[in-house]
């Protein structure tokens, strides 16, 4: 099924425990895509960069399966380019740069190719950008899939409150649930979320895993114990473009495929971590991927 | 099979955003005797209270299928009170007293209608105690549990490592865990903890569930995402008692069944935290945990 993912595609620079990196490929869309076609043939992708995006990365996710005729690129300008560092617990990290650049003013524009989008997933951007993408679709997907963060609930609570009543599913991590909701208990705090609209809410929870919320339904995938995480930058957005993409394959969005779409997701996430950056994502084959799951199913069997 | 349960009966005073108590019941041998005793006919204590322990309360472990044989009663003495204070979040407390009294110099003797134990559970106690108790018995238990704390990490390190070498699973929480393998990363830390003695591991994640780790074993259980958290008292002491009393009902410690076990440990907890102190421990029924275990099946399931 057809799968529109919106985001950014940007530049990062990345210093962990394990080393450091110059300018090299990152953004949520980058992310999401990336896992969300291991599972479909063909993610289309609206996002803009400045003429300083290499080719060669345009070309890596163009043989990855992403389609790239919604990528505005803009003369003159210079991409989106965050730099950060994370702390020995790779659970907190310091912002260094933050360079907006053709963030600033993106109006994203949906090719008329990409209309008959049955998934829509919309990577961490300004709510009304969100909006607008919503809008800029002649039919409304039939799943519309959003990542927000705290920073636009201190900025734009407004519209996004908007927004949050046009989608279906909400992924979320537990400190933005908390924050959203302004409930500790993640279970009320889920059912306050979900009455602002999204029907379904997912809140990530890094290491102990990720919750699945729906009507009085629950699902709580944990997360492999890992030895070690190597770069946490892009999981989340893997997490999601896999649980998307996961649910686009099989043209399915009952429950029962939700659970399973958060272990996909887990399961693309637990690969992110293991190297710098998209690095680990260009490489996973679909046997290691089903190994990986198999793990997941064994680590809660009782 | 038998079970052995050495630990403290004590006072408690519990403050928590729902209500405040005057001096209950509580301690950790209390906690884990009551949620054992939910799975085996019988289960023997070892542990000391003063002449202030009201009479009442000594009938109604005994009504719980708790032989108190092994309580000292010191005449002239009080009883361990401990007074604290839940935050908002319930994730953390302040200790408002600590009064050991009794507990100050506690030696204990194993009455000999106890030395056929096959299942030992050590609560928090001194370490010097908890060999002591080991050394007390004429026979090895075929399982000895032990749970301890981070104060013991800083007072008496070179104690709690002689104890390590001499018990078969060690209990305790993901703090817990760092601090005594100085490892951030869970599974690195359980592997180090492992090379100090216990072949079992089970790391207590509170609202995040429980680990267990075997060699290269691992289970995750969730824990079920509660709407209120009345009062965490004790929580983990009643998973722990569910985890050793279920072993000891289906006598098999395969890891197959340690899962199970951890599973009854965690609903065991699960209803804990729904009242103040024991409250809740007294009432439940077999069907509300048969339905609490299935709960805990279907959230996991995928």
């Amino acid at each position: 099924m057809s799968l529109l993912s919106i985001g950014t595609v940007a530049f990062d620079a990345l210093e962990t425990p394990y080393g450091k990196t110059d300018k090299i490929i990152g953004g949520s869309c980058t992310y999401i895509a990336l896992s969300a076609a291991f599972f479909v043939p063909k993610v289309n992708v609206v996002a803009v960069v400045g003429d300083d995006f290499p080719k060669e990365y345009i070309e890596t996710l163009e043989s990855k399966n992403i389609n790239l005729d919604g990528l505005q690129i803009k003369q003159g300008e210079k991409s989106f380019f965050w730099a950060g560092k994370y702390h020995n617990n790779m659970n907190s990290r310091d912002t260094l740069v933050t360079e907006l650049n053709v963030l600033a003013d993106f109006q994203p524009s949906i090719p008329t190719s990409y209309q008959d989008c049955e998934y829509l997933m919309l990577g961490n951007l300004t709510p009304q950008v969100q909006i607008d993408a919503i809008n800029g679709l002649n039919k409304r997907p039939k799943l519309i899939v959003m990542d927000t963060m705290n920073f636009w609930m201190n900025v734009a609570m407004d519209d996004l409150k908007k927004v949050l009543k046009m989608v279906d599913v909400l992924c979320i991590n537990d400190e933005e649930a908390r924050q959203l909701s302004e409930q500790y208990s993640l279970r009320t705090a889920a059912k306050l979320i979900m009455a602002m609209g999204p029907k379904t809410l997912i809140i990530k929870k890094g290491e102990n895993g990720a919750l699945l919320f729906q009507g009085n339904e629950m699902f709580y995938c944990p997360a492999i114990p890992l030895e070690d995480v190597f770069d946490p930058t892009g999981a989340g957005d893997t997490f999601v473009g896999g649980f998307i993409g996961y649910l686009a394959k099989v043209d399915d969005i009952s429950f029962e495929s939700m659970r399973k779409a958060v272990v996909y997701g887990s399961a693309m996430a637990s690969f992110c971590v293991e190297k710098f950056g998209t690095e680990r994502l260009l490489q996973i084959t679909e046997g290691e991927l089903e190994s990986r799951v198999n793990e997941f199913r064994e680590l809660a069997r009782f």
